[in-house]
């Protein structure tokens, strides 16, 4: 088997099923599985199709191109082709804390996430020794950053970047603000975590705000970065309950776990291409 | 709108999806959703379509025959065909605890549940005032049951449910065993609660034997009634947290709302036919 | 048995709950539970005992001049103490959506809420009907509000709860703001329901807010009232997930049941003295 | 701080609490937290108090002594002291899976979990790397085991857990049956994860199981092991959510991390002296 994956959307209209499953089943792909979306307010039209190619009668390197002359240019289709066997290069950003870095070095060793990881990048020199232990043979790079290398330290990383190919960067709790030229040169392409049930406790250090506020429950989301601050399409959250017993320190620590598991399953989500981004939102195709 | 649902089935072969969405947009049908399964052990695929007739080019009472002859004769498809407003018939067994009854009563008055429930049967007279109370004006029937009259007793119910041209049943904790010949004429249309997670804690008293094993979860389980005690395939499961403080009494407590929930959610995938059988388990596509 | 419940705080220090056992020890109490909490952050302690009186030597109407001459005074404890045998008296405040309020009807009348519903009030006259349905008998009390009438409106709402002796005020989706006035003579006596996981979506419409973000959980929160809008010290919290194939509106209807939950899990908490409010957080003994 | 803890139970009766928390005042402890539980079946009664003792009046080595004499001689009372600076000497016994073991590693590295281990057993020779991976400097013992050596293989085992003192063994998804007489040295000190809902699953291959049997929602259980097979008092559990889409090794690869999870739970539980044992259920004091 040699899977295949179309993510399009359009403008909402009749035949659009029908039209690209014929384009699929006359050049004899097989579909493994399907999803759609409509969005009644905007009239739009989303999907994801996974289809077996090891016996399309068209070559892989023309696929987009046939399918765009065949289907998607009357229709006025947006749709994007990816092959199962194209690793994503990506980038992981970190700064203090370690524990997601790892989580994420672990999977990868253990193809739980199927990526090519080019890079660690962190203003923590500390961190080496981490990407020593648990992936010896990867690259890191400590960029050191303070109020007044910003640029230089971004212009560094885009070298890094660039050089690599990279083409999803991981926000493993990195705590520095990335520029809008650096954001937007990547869009949907950041991964962030942020340790709160967004839009609650936007910002700097939502486990003390959660626990000055005395909530019961404390959450973590998974976006994509935007221009403005923890306001990006959220991909996947989560929460875990607490109580009174519960220190600052406590909400710290029991949010670790939590944090790993939810930008995990983004990770995830993203690589297998099950995400789509519209009106700042996701549609989530699992 | 008009809304029609497309429920098939059929050996996994290439094509399925391109000719039934294109017999259906030939015909000028849009289609609203569209959810595919394909089970790789057994070669089987699965698919429900949503989609609006409003300007459908087939009368309402040939679709059925015009996509026999037109799709699924040459494919070998099984499937059925729905139309939202051809609301389902519904009987409602009841034994002495009430709160799964209130609770589908209440549901079905303000259309969180949208059916025609058509008879209420209980072997405890004293249901019939809840009836009275919640839902004025439907029909209760109290048959009385013990170990001598339980075929007289059955009889009595199918023939209200021939009567009434019942086409689901839903056992709102019935606490008698249903014969298999009973089961049979109703298969995968009696929707049942069960008050434990199963396979654990099958047949009568689930909360004292999981209060007795001390498990640190309860839970509920809906499925559909098959010869087989607690063994029908299952449509929805849900938990609750429970400690060493909770008495038995207080797990049969707790567990209310946990039953209500699992046994609305269950019933309210079935109305919308959302819930496929095979090999004794169901597929949901919600 | 004759259970009383003590609810007390003071600064901590050595021999609290010595000095508090011994108490009810030597007067012959038998001690059910007990639960305690230090915060260490403000140097306090907190505790909740509950305790059997049948044998006590003390009478219960001395029990709390007993208590502060032998115990309270000396570590100069704030307390509380409260008899199962004396019922709360409750009032309910609701707007135009009556699920919670038909919960909480159907919860009394089994007694899984126990306590003295004294009135129900509303600004929509339809809720008359519902009462009368639900819970036949309960007074209800319907008091227009426009902008030109609201002080008068609060003063009929204050009489009614005088009267009636009110003591737990519960808005059960009142969809009018309270005055600051109206609220401090309720300090912690007025349970509200928001629609959202506070704080995130605070104010009006939070439905809407939650669909427009993205958000993958909703949430529902009960809170004691303050003079801030959903500002007070919160009780519980729960969460549902949810996901881009769900529009406003089905936020709203799937929500309905959170609310419910998470209100009538509240009101439970406080009927039965589990709740200390410290630093407008919450500490629940439970 | 210098943290004790107290872990008693005895039949229930007046004055307890009293006589014990007036023995600490007396002595000059400072009580930090304090749990109970009575048993009503059974009239039995449970508590844990943690008290710091850096202030107390009574020798370290003489606590026991002192309250045997003082207080629990009396009141018959069973109990254990607990010091927080004592360590306690743990085995990890793994098979193939070695995902719980990374974890708790992990978690051990960064003081999550709080013992000293003293031995790795398992009988895949593979796992010597794992160790060396994630915790250099730990002791490996390879132990081979067929159908003809068992005995000899426990013997080894025994021999390794005397001379390292180990007071707690983690059978980490250990696949191999223990035999009664080694389970009944090591009496609630042996913490195994199942993965499965138990009593759901018990024995060989629950995913499989679970997958035939098409539950909704999949689960792991934390238990000290007893001579009857997954039948030990339950410490913990947890469940996630599965859909007909999940493969049977989509359910092993998905419960990985709910295994985790449920592990170091449950022995960070049994590290912080939080568990009791009574009629085959536990206690949990958290």
């Amino acid at each position: 088997m040699e899977k295949s994956i179309l993510l399009l959307y359009c403008i909402d209209q009749k035949g659009i099923v029908a039209k690209v499953t014929t384009f699929l089943y006359k050049n004899n792909a097989n579909i493994l599985s399907s999803n759609q979306h409509s969005d009644h307010k905007s009239n739009m039209f989303y999907m994801r199709i996974e289809f077996d190619i090891s016996n399309f009668l068209i070559k892989k390197q023309d696929i987009k191109t046939e399918f765009y002359k065949n289907v998607a240019k009357a229709l006025d289709i947006n749709f994007k082709i990816y092959f199962e066997d194209e690793k994503i290069n990506s980038a992981i950003f970190v700064s203090g804390y370690e524990h997601c870095l790892i989580d994420i070095l672990l999977k990868n060793n253990t193809n739980d996430l199927n990526m090519n990881i080019k890079a660690i990048i962190s203003n923590h020199s500390t961190i080496e020794n981490v990407v020593k232990k648990y992936s010896k043979g990867l690259d890191f790079f400590y960029i050191s950053i303070d109020k007044n290398n910003k640029d230089l330290a971004e212009k560094q990383e885009l070298e890094i970047l660039q050089k690599y190919n990279v083409n999803l960067i991981i926000l493993a709790r990195y705590m520095q603000i990335l520029s809008d030229n650096f954001i937007s040169l990547y869009e949907n392409k950041i991964i962030n975590i942020h340790h709160s049930f967004l839009p609650a406790f936007m910002g700097a250090n939502p486990y003390k705000k959660a626990f000055d506020r005395g909530v019961k429950l404390i959450g973590a989301t998974s976006h994509y970065a935007t221009a403005i601050l923890d306001d990006g399409p959220i991909i996947e959250q989560d929460v875990i309950r607490i109580s009174h017993k519960d220190s600052e320190l406590d909400l710290i620590n029991r949010g670790k776990d939590l944090e790993k598991r939810v930008l995990s399953r983004a990770i995830k989500l993203h690589l297998e291409h099950k995400i789509l981004v519209a009106n700042k939102k996701t549609i989530i195709f699992d």
